[in-house]
């Protein structure tokens, strides 16, 4: 594959924010979320909102702000086998504080392990049972040995505030399209670093198309689960406006392109997604939505049930390296991330362009030759494309038919029928349609 | 296979029913009717019914009352060739009297076989035009000698009533269930003794299970066509309460069992039926409704359109031994009627634990770990079943899917979907769903 | 396959007209088309419609009047090369008068030739753009030597009038099908000469059956696209009663059927064209509907949206003589056409006949045997078809299902469905269901 001198800018630029961003130790709340938002703040200009502990959210609150120092374990000679410094995974998430000597076999009630991956160290937490721990490759646990450990966690769990990043750019409409990544994990690539950089970007490429936009381009970056049903919650009249929707996550790794449908099974954004992966030439496939997975399960609860689909590349939990540390810069690649990152502009510039019209002339065929339209598309592939795809654009622009459904049922490329129906604005032989769904 | 001691019990009840019951000569009037209903009360409560002959009942009027006390042919010789009291299927239902002295071609007139089975004796009647008639086997009618031949028929067709029998077991809610099954054929096993032992086992169960059930059970024990249409005729205001039905029939053979549709195609009762069938490890096929057969064509008449389906073994006229003098006891046995027992057992079970939930926390997902949900459900198979389970319940009570729906869609099983849902309303975070179907 | 007596006659009549119409210069209007017409009006009794130049229909205007005498090319030796009266596609349909001599290389920009079929003339026209020019066989173009040519066409385009031919037989109901052709088109057999044959002995055939038609049956002959939008102009406020409607096109060659849908696509005339192709025993096959094509597109432009369907042989644009002097009387045959009328016969018939009736007699089934029913319907294929077909037919005349659709869930053939619903209505158990689409 050839890389345009764009194309490289881009990924030197994923390059850096990976390797900048994945050491950074992230949780549902945290400096290590701020420093993260902080960072991505150079390239989409988003609100970073704060949300105090004991908030109410739905039937959640909203918990204490978690923070760590530094954690270790260290074995009876003093040697530090366990470094939170060398890999935060090595920490349960939200581990209480903890400084101590104990048995090992005391010890071992706080270790995890993976005896099926016995090098990498799994992801553990406990966000709402105060708790601690330890996380370890599973071959350095069997071979500890007896005697008294130390062990240290120097950590905070104290009132503070979940923090979420949040940015709005404005389209020609107060419909809005929803983009939500979580950032909750910490030193893992795919899962989800790789979708928090794509929908950074994908927001700058937004803003520098900012006056074209039908749609509002709505940009969340939340803690998962806690994060996006607090912004739920804070937004409950609004969500209202939302009428298509993707969760950003696992973009990074080199397997075939994953699309999880929405609730609905049949919303636009996914005969939009079905679409562009059809005609993107890439390996891929399309699964049926299902309540578990991020958090476009918060977007489909029943009492919000919005159409929210996930673009992913290898799914969440279909992956050996998923929620361990081989879930690393090694896994991931600048290069997958761009071509994630350009089909879910394609998938946007489909949504932005999949307008329904109504035929002004709609008895009869209108003379199309006096008004000069054959030759205003200029050259086609065939001669008669033209004709064919105005014939289909007129026909079905009926007020129930988008330009998709059009080119989905004549077999022709959107490019030419979206092309088609521009000329026929430009002779006021269609207008817009009153929006079908809310 | 397994018998437990309770299922040699119940063949063993099934047997003697069957012993009982096969030589009484039934019709769709009369004293075997009587007597049959009069043993199955041992069983179960039913009330008998009676209905003067001459009532309307819609296009119908309830005929006069046949009884038959003795009926033969002797041939020239004296000798009885055709005997009532060996074979009642040897007199054509609904014979009026004779006694007469004939040639033997004026005889072959009146006489009924099948040459296709030559060993077999044919079930004939004429209930609505007055005749008489015997059935005989074709090799027997062929070896007939001429002469004179002396023919009796001593019944009587006078005014009296049709009878039937009905039990009404409440449930907590008005909304029923209806089991219908025929007993106006004489000895045949099959079609239907199989169906009358079953149908009353099944009340004596469900009787037992009195206190919990949610739908009230209405059962019919009538004479076919006639039967159906009378109690429609009596009841019409009633019938709307009926939310699901079977009629059952041919339940007795060591056929495959068939599960015919009700007239709308897509009932709950038909994916029930579908559920337990395909989950019950047993061949089966599944056909759509189409107006003959039984008294589901009756129940499903425009008029009632009544979700009536049926659940069989070999179907009635797919099977050689089929109104004849084959479907005797060789051709039924008592571990055929029980395993049938048993699915319609399950199929009840199904259809009353298939309720529709509303999600009352359906703002993003309640947080289930401060209610301890997780361990709740004890032991699964792996540990995210409870998980995943939870999640599909609570996304999709939405009032819309019922919990076999939710099965069905997330490929759990219904069991486990059950519990998941009965830990949830524990919780209260379910409600029922107001019913959507009349 | 045998020829009846009345077969060849029609054949022989097929023969006639199409030798005396084929050498008739046709365009969208002129004295070509009143001349067809005129001859037509001896089988078929049609009004001759005149609609002046100038009108204005929708977003069009009929054009002025084109008259051609004659038009010939010589060559600089005087020889005449191109000769309207030996092929008056030699033509550019519409061409205005020319009288003039020039070179070769100026001609040539006159030329219209097909290079891939180089011994056809090809089709053209330049109805809206006032213009000149001649087609030729592509060999003969290559074989023209440099000199002055003569250059004659003896047209005139004036005012005049539009011509068009309609018939209206009405039935028992103000409900119309719609039999539309186009009569527009110079000496081309299959395209559509037949289709204009076909459709006036469609027309003299139901003109015999008048006083038993259910619906009125509006023929219209005319001119493609501008003919059927000026028809739908001036009976605008009528076409809300075309409840079906057929494009006679192309049914004149030796090629399989091809059912072009409706917009609809399950529309009633869709549904009774399939049952009559599939119970045809010829090869045939079903095609969407598609907004190119014939008078179809105008019919069911969205404003209009009729249920119009088009039963052809090989379609349009599919067959390599298609809109080339290879259309000939080679191309097609009395044969092929009196088969496609047979169709067309048929699939009237089958639309005639396929009402929807309620059953008077809802509650349960009626007595049928008291009625004597089961002998009312004779010699059935096996003795339980007569039965069968009318407890389909009870059971299903609810006012949701027309007899086609009966047939089609039951599989008993749509003659035995309607001679069973003839019967139950002479006893009055059927009675009409109110229309159901508009």
């Amino acid at each position: 594959m050839k890389h345009t001198n764009n194309s490289n800018g881009i990924e030197q630029e994923i390059d850096a924010l990976l390797k900048r961003l994945f050491p950074i130790c992230r949780s549902i709340t945290g400096e290590g979320v701020r420093e993260t938002l902080s960072a991505l703040q150079k390239y989409a200009p988003m609100q970073i909102r704060e949300v105090p502990t004991g908030t109410k959210v739905f039937d959640w609150t909203v918990p204490k702000e978690w923070n760590i120092r530094d954690a270790y374990i260290k074995d009876p000679s003093g040697k530090k086998i366990v470094d939170f410094k060398r890999n935060n995974l090595h920490v349960v998430g939200y581990s209480t504080p903890v400084s101590a000597r104990m048995k090992l076999s005391e010890l071992k009630k706080r270790l995890y392990s993976l005896p099926a991956q016995p090098s990498r160290i799994p992801y553990r937490t406990s966000y709402y049972n105060p708790d601690w721990g330890f996380c370890i490759a599973d071959q350095e646990l069997k071979a500890l040995k007896d005697g008294a450990y130390e062990v240290v966690i120097d950590s905070t769990l104290e009132k503070g505030s979940l923090t979420y990043g949040e940015l709005l750019i404005p389209g020609k409409t107060k419909d809005e399209v929803l983009i939500s990544t979580y950032m909750c994990h910490p030193s893992m690539a795919n899962d989800n670093l790789s979708g928090v950089i794509l929908t950074t970007l994908l927001a700058r490429e937004l803003m520098k198309k900012k006056r074209e936009l039908r749609y509002s381009y709505r940009f969340l970056f939340v803690p998962e689960t806690i994060g996006a049903i607090t912004w739920l919650a804070k937004n409950r009249a609004g969500v209202k406006r939302i009428k298509h929707g993707l969760v950003v996550t696992c973009v990074g790794d080199a397997g075939a392109f994953t699309y999880k449908k929405t609730r609905a099974g049949d919303s636009e954004v996914d005969a939009a997604a079905a679409y562009i992966l059809s005609h993107s030439a890439r390996p891929h496939r399309i699964i049926d939505f299902f309540p578990s997975g991020a958090d476009e399960r918060q977007y489909s609860s029943p009492g919000f049930d919005l159409p929210v689909g996930s673009l992913m590349r290898s799914m969440y939990d279909t992956f050996s390296e998923y929620h361990t540390s081989g879930d690393n810069l090694d896994f991931v690649n600048a290069r997958y991330i761009r071509e994630s990152l350009e089909l879910y502009l394609r998938l946007i510039s489909l949504i932005e362009h999949n307008e329904t019209f109504i035929n002004k002339n709609p008895y009869g065929e209108p003379q199309l030759g006096k008004r000069g339209l054959y030759s205003l598309l200029g050259a086609q592939k065939s001669p008669d494309v033209s004709e064919r795809a105005l014939q289909w654009v007129l026909n079905f622009s009926d007020g129930a038919h988008s330009l998709l459904d059009i080119a989905e049922r004549s077999g022709i490329d959107f490019e030419t029928i979206l092309t088609t129906s521009k000329a026929l604005r430009a002779h006021k032989l269609l207008a817009p349609a009153a929006r079908r769904r809310n």
